[in-house]
């Protein structure tokens, strides 16, 4: 691409490192910003140099934080004896939006992959651990997708808390809402016949 | 959505208002620059600052520039007595990436569309009538998008050069290499049936 500008090259490039954006449609993003005029680039560029130096990990929980621990973890208003064990940040986001969880979270920051070099030793399996102890935590719930390195990772953490007087659970696992059975795969629904439930059951 | 930062939120808020970016890759976006270990989102709001606050328009021209004039019409290695008209910057970046034209641009900065409350004045129109006056242009090629409002540009500055000493010309319509006939709109094929070329014509 023949570039007039140093400047624009450069945004193109930075902005082109985004996963999902290539070069045709960083550079779209980077003209749409030249030519708007409500200081849109100006706005973006310090919300994003916010985020490259004011974010925090959770001391807690490793969820995302604007401060050492985040507000999920202090809050009275929650069960502080069920923790549910999630993959990322994105994933305590989707569950709080349900609006079905009122336990505390703890991030794992990722799953067992052999593949990509992820060990336990890289995720906070740990500190899991050590708050299990620390908090008196009474259930476990693992709500992680259930991928073939994600079911590794249920598996080694339920296997570490064999000894320890916790219940582990795991969200259920089935066709969703609104699929048609006739598209779900054979393993989901195949499972979902073996878990099934009693009709009377509270949703 | 809950958001267990505000910096977070902030910035999905900020990526959100690129076109084509919806609530959910913002956020997708936000967190891999979050979970990102190599300083993208220090590097990437540097770039758009820089792209907010020094970008320039060409004096000359109207295309996006680092300086007054751009380097395009300070050349001394093109030939500065034909002007290629174009809507924005981008048409400038497509033309030259095709080695095919070796004159100067004039950027119009979009083009004449009532229903917008776009209107000749909005344009740099005066600014190109002044330079081809000033600069003794002998061609203006109009490349200019083949749409209702492309084509009422067109008619409006060709009226406008009517009573001048120059050559203007559109670039040619027709089907697209590699398309199929079969596909192609009415309006394009029967237009390219209708100005065919004798078939030994120079490429």
């Amino acid at each position: 691409m023949n570039f007039s500008s140093k400047i624009l090259e450069e945004s193109v490039k930075a902005l082109s490192t985004l996963p999902g954006v290539g070069k045709k449609s960083a550079l779209r993003l980077a003209l749409h910003l030249v030519q708007d005029k409500t200081l849109k680039a100006a706005k973006l560029s310090a919300a994003l140099n916010r985020l490259g130096s004011d974010i925090k990990q959770c001391k807690t929980c490793c969820n995302i934080s604007d401060h050492d621990v985040c507000d999920l973890c202090l809050t009275q208003n929650r069960n502080k004896y069920v923790l549910c064990v999630v993959e990322s940040a994105r994933d305590v986001m989707a569950i709080e939006d349900t609006n079905q969880f009122n336990g505390k979270y703890h991030v794992l920051g990722g799953v067992i992959s052999p593949l990509d070099g992820i060990g336990p030793a890289d995720l906070s399996i740990s500190l899991l651990v050590d708050r299990i102890y620390a908090e008196n935590i009474e259930e476990v719930i693992m709500a992680i997708s259930p991928t073939i390195e994600g079911e590794t990772t249920i598996y080694y953490i339920s296997k570490l808390l064999t000894d320890m007087n916790v219940k582990v659970s795991i969200i259920a696992r089935g066709v969703a809402f609104g699929g048609d059975l006739e598209y779900a795969d054979e393993l989901t629904l195949g499972r979902s016949i073996v878990s099934r439930l009693p009709y009377n059951v509270q949703f």
